[in-house]
């Protein structure tokens, strides 16, 4: 290993934003409103990750690829329950 | 020009995850509330996104750097709104 390894804070970076929609996740849960939650950011940052995700595979860059596939994951998830929390306010 | 530069889907990626919290920002200021958004998604996103930009900075790569530089701005100010408009609605 070198001295000056500095792929540790790749992978940091990686975990939290990975899992940075995971606590939007569980309040959503928790509370089953997503209301003050911008569609506007759900799919411009979904349309980012997707391509952050091409990048990382144009690139071979495996921390961005994992990374980016689970946090594509989690904004389809958030995207997902924002409709279902819409649909069940309005009924 | 190589005719496979595929570093414009870096840019597109890095254009859309820099903006994606501009909407964010716009819905908060018209409704004043952004209550239903997570201080986790906050805190865990901008750790996530202050590492990534010292992995730009190790990696001397500028569209990661440019990219994290503005999303981590972004993020700070809907930290702030988010305190002020917890604040009010609490006074």
């Amino acid at each position: 290993m070198k001295l000056c390894d500095f792929s540790f804070v790749g992978w940091i970076a990686a975990s939290c934003t990975s899992f940075g929609f995971l606590p939007q996740i569980a309040k959503g849960l928790k509370t089953k409103k997503l209301e003050d939650v911008s569609w506007g950011m759900l799919w411009v940052t979904f349309t980012g990750v997707t391509c952050w995700l091409l990048y990382g595979i144009v690139k071979s860059d495996i921390i961005l690829i994992i990374a980016n596939v689970f946090t594509d994951s989690t904004l389809v998830t958030l995207i997902l329950m924002k409709k279902i929390f819409k649909r069940k306010n309005n009924a």
